[in-house]
């Protein structure tokens, strides 16, 4: 179909609009002179496609590899536990059912709730030590997608430095502005875990599930 | 409890955690010499602790009375349709429920991907029809919060000028890269339908979500 300016409005078919959301996006990263590592452009693309927030081309941090180690572990049935049902609502669960995985939250659970009372924590945190406690009761691969919270990065961090737990992948991107930048700064201190940091204070659960949907759709 | 800094850490009690981030984002929106509307400013505060993003207090555009005019329809039992499960998924049911109103999604119910095929559309400008359509049947207010597709909007706008629909208030924070800017300022054309619209390329489900969230917490 020709593509035309009709009314100010540009004429796309609905399955031509991804497509040409990212030549958009490449195009403008082009410009503003920004070249990204063709194993990390998906990625960043596509959370630059749920934010129009081009900030997060140069946030956006990996460790040696995060990216293959990510797409492996979706292709070995791994378990994604979030920290927020919102991130979990926008994970194409198709895509990841086909491959044998899931998505877990356990911010609504009562026994994590209870941890959380108990601790004087977050539920978030609390949710950290349940997903510590049931990866080892997996046969695949755990990734951590944290959109959310915090505190669920500093615990997930203080798991890992009690070796209680090594997921595959840490996908912290927490959002906000009490200890965000702090926690994402003390994971990537750690030289023994992949990850997938949005350095600084933005973040968030639309940012977490496009991470792990750029992944899927390598996988 | 003593606040301190440990480690680089601000020491915040998780119950405190809220109310901490919307201190300093008032703090930080005076320095930048930003005052806001206090009509607005419990939306436009969300907004910006969901995103980290203070662009938001610029963008986000409001027709006369919105944000009163959207309480109003969330005390009196509101149904709230809107364009992504993720959407759905972060506003607070709970306090929703509370005020016996509910959240629905149209995105993947079949009837709307019938429709969204025979029309060549997209299944989000479908989603509109099938809300306008319900609108009618039911007894309370409906609000539209378009988190996602900018082709929901300019549909919805089709409908309102046809005289099919009338939201008690539209959400239009639609993000991306094709339609996106021009879907918001056509629905900003219009003077006889409330709105909040955050103006250009940003938005999103998590800014949709939060929109909902604030009133509903003055609700």
């Amino acid at each position: 179909m020709e593509e035309k300016i009709v009314a100010g409005f540009e004429q796309v078919l609905p399955e031509k609009i991804e497509e040409r959301s990212f030549a958009i996006i490449r195009e403008e990263l082009a410009q503003m002179g920004i070249y990204l590592d063709p194993r990390e452009a998906p990625v960043i693309e596509r959370v630059i496609h749920a934010t129009a927030d081009f900030d997060h081309a140069e946030s956006l941090v990996f460790s040696a590899d995060a990216p293959s180690i990510g797409i492996q572990a979706l292709r070995h049935r791994a378990t994604i536990v979030t920290d927020t049902n919102m991130a979990k609502a926008g994970i194409n669960k198709k895509k990841l059912g086909s491959l044998g995985g899931q998505v877990l939250c356990f911010m609504a659970d009562e026994d994590v709730a209870e941890a959380a009372r108990a601790q004087g924590s977050t539920r978030a945190a609390a949710s950290m030590e349940k997903a510590a406690r049931l990866s080892s009761a997996l046969p695949g691969p755990m990734i951590i997608a944290i959109g959310n919270a915090p505190t669920a990065l500093i615990r997930l961090y203080e798991l890992i430095q009690a070796g209680a737990f090594m997921p595959a992948l840490v996908i912290g991107v927490p959002v906000g502005f009490v200890n965000v930048v702090q926690s994402k700064e003390r994971m990537l201190s750690r030289t023994d875990t992949p990850y997938i940091i949005d350095r600084g204070r933005k973040g968030g659960s639309n940012v977490a599930a496009a991470i792990v949907n750029a992944l899927l759709y390598q996988a």
